[in-house]
């Protein structure tokens, strides 16, 4: 299991990155029952407006606190869930690694997600920051919480798929 | 010449990401008889739409299976194609190396290009993720086989300058 | 102080993506009374669109040849300009280190600039290239000169925040 604290800064950097890609590549190669195995059991996922993250209000669009609630949207989204076929592409930068706060590796990276839609044409469907702890794990790094502060205010489809 | 074998996850990372670098910088700056140099002679160029890759069908936008046909491009872009003048700008992310296979570097990354048209906005143009093969040579890494696997399916433009 | 003659390949592009990385996040979390700290007192700091640059004309968008016109630049637009209120979300990517010059780590990467304006859609503001010379100091890499290519020549809206 990795030591986070006998890791240098780029080392860090580089681990974070690597979580970070094999998170977007479980959303955007529709692999989403993977997409929870990314985060311990005891895990927080939320996204949240800017608006509200900024006041410090608590509402967000989605707020799940275990593993097992991830797993549940994803069995939603599956068999429950009307929506438009969509795909989602992910890019992300700026991988800000801030610190080790006891075993957690606190990391902020801005995101934007291009969506495209069965007439074919893609377009921005959301941009933001992510603010993600992650720990180690024997298979990894995993998040341990991972927020989701989108500046895009109107969502122009319900939220269906993870960002 | 760089030994595969011999590099730390890290710096697969890295020398990949230079290379995806060096690729992009050829086609934004319009340095575009250059981009063929990345390429070994005995190549793949492949550019295919989501729902047919995703569906195993052969169907390509663009095939290219050496090096001289990648020149040809350029060659018929410069003198024979008429095209409306753009810019590309390309932003990379998720470079995800996964792992080495004989000698080559396996490696995949997601991808948008912006483009610019004379009457000055910059919108979406296409979207996607790259499936690239990288081998070392003398002159340092080159694309062995790339595949662009584009998530807009409708195309607005003609397909000129390569993705 | 960090010494850029004894860093790596790896090493100066870590330390440079790290720098551009704050400098993003200054601008994006409206931190900007900290983004003339990224600067070097005797700095450049230019915005020019791409035509003029590809053709050497130095008419540009804005021009500030030192720290004091950064801050002054920042001073206006929280007391002064009148403009619509909105988000920035950067896109950074393709840092590609060109060597160090001189005690100046010479550094291109390719931006965009996500927009969200009050009404909450996001839309592609801006897009370009960062062509930046970085200097050591006691505090870390700080820019002596950041050029900002656009490609986007029709800006919708007046340039107040930073790009």
């Amino acid at each position: 299991m990795i030591d986070l604290s006998k890791l240098s800064a780029l080392e860090l950097h580089y681990a974070a990155s690597k979580l970070l890609s094999d998170y977007v590549e479980t959303i955007d190669e529709d692999r989403l029952e993977q997409w929870p195995d990314l985060f311990v059991t005891d895990c927080v996922y939320q996204v949240i407006a800017r608006e509200n993250a900024d006041r410090g209000l608590p509402t967000s669009a989605i707020y799940c606190d275990s593993r097992g609630m991830l797993v549940d949207r994803i069995v939603a989204l599956r068999h429950a869930n009307i929506y438009a076929k969509h795909y989602y592409r992910h890019v992300l930068s700026n991988v800000n690694v801030k610190g080790v706060e006891g075993d957690e590796l606190v990391v902020q990276s801005n995101y934007v997600v291009l969506q495209t839609l069965v007439e074919g044409d893609t377009h921005v469907f959301n941009a933001g920051k992510y603010l993600d702890r992650m720990v180690a794990t024997p298979d990894g790094l995993r998040f341990k919480r991972k927020v989701v502060v989108f500046d895009t205010y109107r969502i122009p489809n319900l939220l269906v798929t993870p960002l």
